[in-house]
């Protein structure tokens, strides 16, 4: 697998806040890193490119797991355009890709049009971005972003319902909160459901499975510091680690953190 | 075609409020008429089964048009079963059926076994029944039931977003409000995205295709006494009319008013 390039190329994207101005300078290869803080007014979305014979497979697997999987863009097989999402192109719009042969990751790309076919089909998977600033805005602190470490992510207990090769536990993420912040972020959640929506658990770790809080299986430990209650929501890492064990002969995913950036406001994703 | 048998040929199910124990009068060939009013609480399905070939397609066209496709059940290839939404089987669980070979409307049997295959997938689209109720608990006042009429429905200038061979125009219910239930349907109604959800458009029909209120292209005029609006919905009779201009080699769906009846609660939909 090739180094990845974590050197800044460009910090013309610091304040950008246009969706399409900064999706052309990532098009041009000007810009390879993490999208987070990039039109934060924007939906970004976790990438999911399949093979056409699995692509039915996995969307009944979004429709059956809705919390982990929010689906919020489908391309159609061989075509690497999503109209509803932008005047994108899934080929060159993201900063760095991954691409897994038979569950194994292979190269880590800045475009994908050497591996694109007319076989592949796009998922666009709403992500949490989506909700963490209402949930700012609203006035909650959000323990990851205060100390600038990763949230934390748990597998647990908790079966998703399974679809053809598609099965697992669902991920979670955690995030600390007082009980008044955890019961307003219940309430800013559950307006996005398009975004994983409500949490799916609170309070009881141990109830889905999770016994250590200190050592997730994915991100950063937490601080529970005293008055914290543990906040769980589904997690998109969920149909990443649902594929990695399906083993499809060709994935090609978002690398983490270098999400797709889209022309759709976060607002417009709200139910209410 | 054959006539249609509309005797009542039971009235088992007119308290009956559990929808396991309806399924299976159903099962029994006992009901065949409409659902209205059977199991109220819980979630009743429109249905659409579809060829394998053009399942990817349709889950497509449903995910780009979740207003009038909000897809609340998917079947893997070949399988009658639907897990999630409660222990039964597609191919019996409705009173009645309708089947189309090529478009064209062939039979409307009881039950479908003589028609499934190993090749069919079953989609199941939420419908307004599961957001009416709420409505009417809220205190709205919705002509048609009141009148014991069939909900006006019009064909619009509003285009859906295609996917492969399924692209057409939305069709929409309309329900003719007071200015303050026009605002309590919207607040009411944006609780369920997963059927329907918040309506479309409000007030002016010609901005949205429809120039004769009084003459619906499905269902009964209603009578527009002054000091009402008319409100608009998403309408499942939408995906129907954009399947038959696809033309399916084979298509079964509900026959109109016999709904699939599901396991879920009506609230489980609510997205808060």
């Amino acid at each position: 697998m090739p180094q990845i390039d974590a050197r800044p190329r460009s910090n013309r994207m610091i304040s950008i806040g246009d969706p399409r101005e900064a999706r052309a300078i990532i098009r041009a290869g000007e810009y390879t890193r993490q999208t987070a803080g990039i039109a934060p007014e924007y939906v970004q979305g976790n990438l999911c490119i399949l093979p056409k014979a699995l692509a039915l497979d996995f969307a009944a697997f979004c429709q059956r797991n809705p919390k982990p999987c929010p689906l919020i863009g489908m391309g159609s097989p061989g075509d690497p355009t999503l109209p509803d999402l932008g005047n994108l192109d899934i080929r060159t719009d993201l900063p760095r890709y991954r691409v897994f042969k038979d569950g194994r990751p292979i190269d880590e790309p800045t475009d994908i049009r050497n591996y694109w076919s007319d076989d592949l089909v796009t998922f666009v998977l709403g992500c949490s971005m989506s909700f963490e600033l209402p949930m700012r805005l609203a006035g909650i602190r959000l323990q990851h972003i205060e100390r600038d470490t990763v949230v934390p992510m748990y597998r647990t207990s908790i079966d998703c319902v399974p679809a053809g090769p598609f099965a697992g536990g669902m991920v979670v993420s955690m995030r600390p909160l007082t009980p008044a912040d955890a019961i307003r972020a219940v309430q800013v959640t559950s307006r996005f459901p398009a975004v994983h929506g409500a949490p799916v658990h609170i309070g009881l770790p141990e109830a889905i499975g999770v016994c250590d809080l200190g050592r997730p299986d994915f991100g950063d430990p937490p601080e529970m510091d005293e008055g914290l209650l543990p906040v769980f929501w589904a997690c998109g890492v969920t149909p990443q680690v649902v594929i990695e064990s399906a083993k499809p002969s060709i994935c090609i995913t978002h690398f983490p953190g270098s999400m797709l950036i889209t022309d759709r406001l976060n607002a417009s994703l709200a139910a209410f």
